[in-house]
Parts: C-alpha cells; structure tokens; sequence
C-alpha cells in the first residue's frame, strides 16, 4: 500500500515505522510542525510536508494521527482527494470522517506509546471500522500486515474499550505514583516495588483479573485496612481513594 | 542454613522452593492441615508435621508464614526453643515476635504470589530487620543467598511500603477487572487490553510513574472525560472512582 501518514506524535511515530518494517511504502508525512514532519519523514523514508496543500494524491489511504479535536477538520480538507481516510482515534467516532467522505474507516492500535521506548507491533490490538464491508476488508488486511492482534470494532464498542484503557492503563499508573510519593515519604527506594507491578501486570496475561485479586480487602481484614487508612489521615484525597477501592474489592468478591 | 517453615500457603511455597534452590536444608514443614503440610514438605525434602509439639529443636532458623492473627501465637509457642524466629508478613510489627524472644526478626518478600505461576524468586526484593545488629547481618547474608534485591526496611517503613503494595499491586489489579467488566458488557474480548496492561507495568520499570502518565486527565482533555462519565452514569461507584481519579492526576501535573 502507498501511505499518508497525517501527524507526527506517538502513535504516527510507531505506525509509520511499523508500517516501513511491513515494506509498506510511506509516501508523505504532514505536520504543521516541519521538523517533526521531517525528523518522522527521514526514518521511515518519506517525504516531509507542512502544508495540506502539498499532499501527493498518488497514495492509497491516508493515516490522520491527530489530537482528537483535529480530526475532523483535517478530514474535511483530505476528502478532496477521494482516496480512504482513517483515523487512529479510540476516543473518536467514525463520523468524523464519514461527515465528508463515504472512503472513510478507523484503525485504532490500543497501545501506550512513548517516544523513547520501543514496541513490538505484533502483539498491538489493531482496531478496525470501515464505513462499508470492502473498506472493513480492505483495513482488515492492511493491519493484518503489521498486527497479529486485529479486531472489527464499532464506534460504540470503541467507546467502551477506550474507557476500558483508561482504567487499564492511565490510572494504574496513577495508582503507581501515589505508591511512589508515600515511598519517598518514608525515604524507600521505589525499586522495592518495581518486581511487584510486573508481576501484577504479567498475572492478568493468563488469568481473568477478577480471579487473581490479593490483598486485605479481598480477606476482608479490617485490622490491615484501618491501619491503612490511619498511614493516610493526612492525605484526604489519597484515604478516600483507598475506601472507594477497597469497598469496590470487598463488594464485588 | 537448617530451616523450619511455619505455615504451607503460596510465601511458604515459594520461599520453600527457592530455599532448596539456593542448597538450604529445609528441616520441617509445618501446617494445621496435614495435607497441606505433606504436599510442600514433599516437594522440597523437608518432614511435615501438624502438630508443634513436634517440632524438632535441631534448626537455625523457624521462618513463620502464617496469617497475620496467627503469628503472635506460634512465635509464643516456638519461643522456648531458643532460635532465631521470623515472620513473613508486611503489615506485621516485629514486636508480635519480639514480645516473646529477643531472637526475633522479619523476613518480608515483597511480591504477589500465586501457587500456579513460577516466580523468579532472585528478583524478588527480600525486606529484613532483625531485633538487633547481629541478626540483621545474619538475616542479611541469608537473603542474599536466595535475592539479588535485599533490603533493610524497619518496622515503621514496611507498614508505608505495604500500604504503598496496595497502591501498586491490589487496586491496579481491581481496576483491570472494572475494566474487564466494562469490556464483557460490550462482548468484547479481555484479550485488547492484555498488551496495554503489561506495557503499562513495564514502561514504569525503568521510568518514574509520574514522568509516564498518559490519557484524557493529564492532557485535561473535558470533553473525553465528559463522555467517559456519560458511559459510567449507571455504575455510579465507577463514575465517582473516575472522578477521583482523574483529579489526583489532573492536579498533580
């Protein structure tokens, strides 16, 4: 496939390599930003572009990793080019698109991304919806090509698993900084616990989380849990947060 | 060393195992259930008993792996033999050892164990104390025949490292399960979020969880977090936990 890659952040970084190592042919990245379109366009051998009106129409499909908000905007100018337009969005619905081109589809990779460290794309979810079956065939092929993980996956159901990452992925790691901050309270080497959230994390990899849960409030063990709480008087938020939680364990057993 | 292990659930288990691993002489093993007490004493070559009154005196070290309640008790009873007794237990004072011989101490491993998964017990950080400076030193030569990661943490610092446990191992885990809820309603497969899961862990492995937090709440992206909350108004205890949440993590950016 000829690619256009739209945005130059995390996942446009990620996809656009990925896609190279499939020996897909990435024809322009845009960014409003130049430097970030050409730092992107050089690693994965393509052309770098900061103005819309410098799109190659000669290319397949075209990738808009944008914040959300831009979306639809940057779909508006594309459909000019009648070629198919994804976005790459789990907060974002298709019709954002689908508003002004009928060649429109989403192609989601439910992953965390940074920069500085590297993922195998292999075995990231690859989230497909296509505005009519050919184009769901059509993405469902190309992310065959990058993922082994690929899933036919609607705007409602999107919604739901983009929630869903939210309490799977942005408040664990929550989670884990309040962990860190009452450590570094009491001068404890966060290291101490580093073994214990992977282990956590690599426990669910077989089993169903609400099979493996541990702890006090799972026992019910009040004694456990009040000295907890009494460690926390002084950190209101942090004592509320340990009560919600706990009662949710105790509760949902 | 020659060892006595008090108690057969998953710590005795591991440590048991682990232990023999390392070319330690596991003297007994000791469990109320008969069953329980055979079942590991056969695994790692050690006697099983169900009653302390067996107890052979011929031993360094009575490594007590019971629960919390119960350590008080045995360390009274095993106090009349005059050796080294330590417990296993993170929310534990070692003065519920200390009450009843000054040969006491604390041998605390710091992870999430489960009788059906291997763990990498070299990797496991071994918290210690002991009542005074020689058994410190003893206890610390001991752990290091089994841990790289060894580390003395004193009575006052295990109650705020276990607490920060829970933080990072027990509510990451219930907020994997909201998550798996939120995805079976939708019938979609808990498998999408596995990848997420586990990157999310690993990413904190070599970075501070404060420099990694990525989702609506940190870019204070409202209109995701409003329809986030939208999809959580019939489960009101989530939606509070999302409001919670996402406020600790907007207002510590």
């Amino acid at each position: 496939m000829r690619i256009t890659l739209i945005g130059s952040g995390n996942v446009a970084t990620h996809l656009g390599a990925a896609l190279k190592n499939a020996g897909h042919r990435i024809v322009q990245v845009y960014s409003r930003n130049a430097h970030n379109a050409a730092l992107l366009a050089y690693h994965i051998g393509a052309e770098a572009i900061d103005d819309l009106n410098s799109i190659d129409p000669n290319t397949d499909i075209f990738i808009v990793s944008v914040s959300d908000d831009a979306i639809a905007g940057i779909a508006q100018e594309l459909s000019k080019h009648n070629k198919l337009i994804v976005h790459t969005s789990g907060a974002t619905d298709l019709y954002n698109i689908l508003a002004f081109t009928d060649h429109a589809g989403v192609f989601y990779p439910l992953q965390t991304f940074s920069k500085t460290k590297e993922v195998d794309f292999l075995t990231v979810p690859l989230c497909i919806e296509g505005a009519n079956e050919s184009i769901t065939k059509t993405l469902k092929e190309f992310a065959q090509s990058i993922s082994n993980n690929v899933y036919e996956i609607d705007s409602t159901q999107r919604k739901t698993l983009h929630l869903a990452a939210v309490f799977a992925c942005n408040f664990p790691n929550y989670l884990y900084r309040v962990a860190q901050e009452l450590l570094a309270d009491q001068q404890i080497d966060f290291n101490l616990l580093r073994p214990l959230i992977l282990e956590t994390a690599e426990k669910v990899q077989t089993n169903l989380p609400a099979n493996v849960q541990t702890g006090p409030a799972i026992r019910n063990d009040q004694k456990t849990m009040f000295e907890h709480l009494q460690l926390l008087k002084y950190e209101p938020e942090w004592e509320q947060l340990y009560r919600l939680l706990s009662q949710g364990i105790i509760k949902k057993d």
